[in-house]
């Protein structure tokens, strides 16, 4: 099943647009196994969520056991929530065929993140996987987002800041019906362009909870036509929701605020369409 | 030692500004055992060469034991030899905290090449280690390079190709004299302008051997006002210039061919400037 259908359907069957990030920091997670700990924040959230996404970093950072962990949550995952692989890889392609051989063949990831910076021929390696999802990182959510990807640029006759110029350029990549985009929550109004702009793709939408994204407006700039089309990931603050051995039912709970809160602003975009 | 001090002195030991990029093709390699293969490479070039760069995709594409084997490699070189991690990591500034000890603390990288399009505060977790290079991955080698590092931006007043304003500001970012670009050898004009703008940093050059760089006038283009300020790098040419077993003295007749041509543009370039 190609990953926008698995998306489609655990999306639907556990009625939820929230994505979980499991990335461990050691520090945090204070002494516990690592590996049951992910297993146990799996266990306490997989019927409210519409996938996972670990962030490659957090497992490189522990070298050879991070390896392993990995492979351990990704078999701690249940095989009908598809799994995003957070890697942000850009190269030329033929390095890209490489990380995509790591990322989709070998730890067997239904999604991965890529950046844009050397163009189409660099994650042609990615895109031509039609039965992957490739979400290219567009604008982002950090303090320091627009510092490149705000820059005014002459394309096409027009003048648009450079990462709507990605999302076009995206956009027309899009020959299997496989590319999303990875957009911010903690900016909104440049969630809502990149709807307009790409009104049928997936946009994976980090910043939430640690990040402080406004989890309403965002929702309801990125929700596409059928209310759905979004991927909205927290990651900090269902993780590490208590330091406590509550941390599963913590998580859960902060979850479950997440998902019900989503859910919300899907009801009355619905309500406002109807 | 910072690695500037130990690339400048491993570069006047062996009068040498190529680079070799440690990049294992299983296929290329044929059924010979991986890790002897490169550290024959290594024992082949170490008095030819001012540093090595193993792309960390082509070890990730051998899942853990991809990971052993670069400790190998990395414990094959010779320890006055820096080494460069080809990683090009661009992620929020959290999660380039994570990075930055996977590939300084954990493997022990002196260097490493990261991605522009997140900004300042993503990058900053590599930059502050002012011991370690931090080479911004700024105009590549690529074919489809243009796509995005060529478009015309509005900076500060002028109009400049993307590139350029990722030079510049990169160039603001160097506090601790660390920082350096990554600029293809196939594109000589843009590394010429990038010179121009930035005439002391290092340059991180692919692209030569496999990717066709024009060699000579990448030189000349590149050099710094002292007849040095690059790293030329060339992977596939050099590791698969034989497939029979004398792999090894194949290498090292590329390595010092290489070496040879670009020591004589240095060479001209130093009679032209006296």
């Amino acid at each position: 099943m190609s990953f926008r259908a698995k998306l489609a359907q655990a999306a639907a069957a556990n009625r939820s647009l929230l994505c979980v990030g499991l990335d461990p920091d050691p520090e945090r997670i204070d002494g516990r196994d690592i590996a049951s700990f992910l297993r146990d924040i799996v266990a306490a959230t997989s019927d409210l969520v519409c996938a996972y996404k670990p962030n490659l970093a957090f497992y490189e950072q522990l070298g050879e056991g991070g390896y392993a962990l990995l492979r351990e949550v990704l078999q701690a995952i249940p095989s009908d929530i598809p799994v995003i692989g957070d890697a942000k890889r850009g190269d030329i392609g033929h390095t890209m065929e490489a990380y995509a051989r790591a990322i989709f063949d070998d730890l067997g990831f239904d999604a991965v993140t890529v950046q844009p910076y050397l163009g189409h021929d660099s994650v042609a390696p990615f895109l031509k996987r039609g039965d992957k999802g490739v979400f290219i990182v567009c604008r982002t959510s950090n303090p320091g987002a627009a510092e490149f990807q705000d820059v005014l640029v002459e394309d096409a006759g027009a003048t648009r800041p450079l990462y709507e110029v990605v999302a076009l350029h995206a956009r027309s990549w899009d020959e299997h019906g496989n590319v999303g985009l990875v957009a911010g929550a903690t900016y909104p109004g440049e969630l809502k362009r990149l709807r307009s702009l790409c009104p049928e793709m997936p946009f994976l939408v980090p910043g939430l909870g640690a990040q402080a994204g406004e989890l309403e407006a965002s929702v309801r700039a990125g929700l596409d036509a059928e209310g759905g089309g979004m991927v909205i990931n927290a990651s900090r603050s269902v993780l590490y929701a208590s330091t406590g051995s509550d941390f599963g039912e913590a998580a859960r709970r902060e979850a479950e605020s997440l998902r019900r809160a989503i859910e919300a602003q899907r009801a009355a975009a619905a309500g406002s369409r109807a």
